[in-house]
């Protein structure tokens, strides 16, 4: 068993998105130099999205640009349309992200329209990207359920997850947006979606709303992802369940891949640190077990 | 696969033991009734150790005879020696439970006595409660890792197993007292305990201090276990990490099973409202996500 994995660390943007306050800029850019400098390699730096709709991403230029840059580190930034990507290239990301549905439902909520809209939009991105050989990581977000539609099957995901592949994404990141997946479900749906993406271009993106994310992780870990989404203290909320976890947190994440043997290349200690930190910058209750537990 | 699953509720005991304040008889016995109305149907309501050293479990009497019984339920008292045994009867248990440990140093810290000199404290103990036709329960501690010691081997573990089985133990609950294992540990500390005592009189019984305990259950489960300890709201926290977390939530466990289409026979809605309820009276942070996720 490969026991190489790649940790994408999102918590600069889909956690601190999530959070209830504005961020001050100059505490984003310190979270994302302490969390290099604990050793993740692939962190989700900013947003291009409209500030109209995401206030608390207004300042991914500021972001991108203020920071003071490792040489081995992926910095990358959310790009829902040509716009974004043209602000991402100006910021110089290393990376960006589109993101989609695999529940029309949530897709007309969340971007304004339909699966299908959405991934026609993705189409002049991703060639324009292609010219500047900027990678292009693809979400999928509700692979597990749906807040409108209940459950979505894994046929909806692996088609979703297969035309963003063909339409050039170098990874598809599966995720369970609502935290509601368990086991059994997360796995059937990984054996549809790797009927059409390789594994090795698959990632997982699980929020802990119900408690279930680590062992959804590891079950999929067993079925041979080594790409994995999470976020320092667990940072951000579910804004369909106010008060409720949010992203998986890194720090128990790396802690069961410490237990299994596996490579992710972090610090805990310093992650630990990072978490704690950050936490305290932002008064908010560390959403990591581990940060609580680990010795001071 | 067998999808009956019997569910041990602790929060009464294991939980609030490890609680910081005193709390008030009624309100245990207010806790010890509703969990039996959500279904529950095995339920460790009282302890009969020394005050001297657990004052909060004080008032074991007045909660075995306080509560209104229903028939189908088995409430159990923890014993530690003779003396717990007679007032364990006294107060009418219908179950009781001994504990020792896998590793010499924790046995020491925590009952003052060798492990040998525990299970040799046991045999009259287990030979007073067949005369009473009383099912006797036999905790292991420790069984990944232990505070003062590290890691805890497979071998030690199976040991201590087949003793309490040997003697006459119904029940091994095997815990994971600090929360440290993940899920190929627990997985080898299985294999390893299964060779002496059959799986179907072995129990689980994790701590999620590091957010593993969720991860570590499902493996087992996938490796034959079908009883498991937890404790409703996550209630308890750990003496070694201050601000730590408890028991596995019985509420984050019932979804994991729900989700597997495992069944529990408890009625998750009424659970949740049960761990809100006492997170209340107790001031204290709901440890279940499924508490804070669910609907109002």
């Amino acid at each position: 068993m490969n026991d190489k994995v790649k940790l994408v660390e999102v918590g600069p943007r889909d956690g601190l998105q999530n959070e209830p306050g504005l961020v001050p800029t100059a505490v984003k850019i310190a979270l994302v130099e302490r969390l290099a400098d604990c050793g993740l390699s692939h962190i989700e730096a900013a947003s291009f999205v409209s500030p109209k709709w995401v206030p608390q991403m207004a300042d991914g230029h500021a972001v991108l640009t203020g920071i003071r840059r490792r040489p081995q580190v992926i910095y990358s930034a959310l790009t829902p349309n040509m716009h974004g990507l043209e602000a991402a290239l100006t910021a110089g990301a290393d990376e960006v992200a589109v993101f989609t549905a695999a529940s029309e439902s949530f897709c007309r909520h969340n971007i304004h329209c339909s699966i299908a809209e959405s991934l026609t939009r993705f189409a002049p991105l991703l060639a324009l990207a292609r010219q500047h050989r900027l990678r292009v990581r693809g979400y999928v977000s509700t692979v597990l359920g749906c807040p409108y539609e209940g459950k979505v099957s894994p046929a909806a995901v692996a088609r979703v997850a297969d035309a963003l592949y063909q339409l050039g994404c170098a990874e598809v990141s599966l995720g369970d947006t609502i935290g509601i997946g368990t086991p059994n479900r997360a796995r059937a749906m990984l054996t549809a979606v790797r009927q059409h993406v390789p594994i090795e271009n698959l990632a997982v993106h699980f929020h802990d709303t119900y408690g279930q994310a680590l062992a959804n992780i590891h079950a999929l870990l067993e079925g041979g992802i080594r790409i994995i989404d999470s976020s320092v203290a667990g940072l951000g909320g579910c804004p369909y369940a106010p008060g409720a976890s949010g992203n998986v947190a890194t720090e128990d994440l790396v802690y069961l891949l410490n237990g299994l043997g596996m490579d992710t290349g972090v610090d805990l200690d310093r992650l630990v640190d990072t978490g704690r930190w950050i936490s305290q910058q932002l008064g908010r209750h560390n959403g990591s077990k581990v940060g609580l537990a680990w010795p001071k």
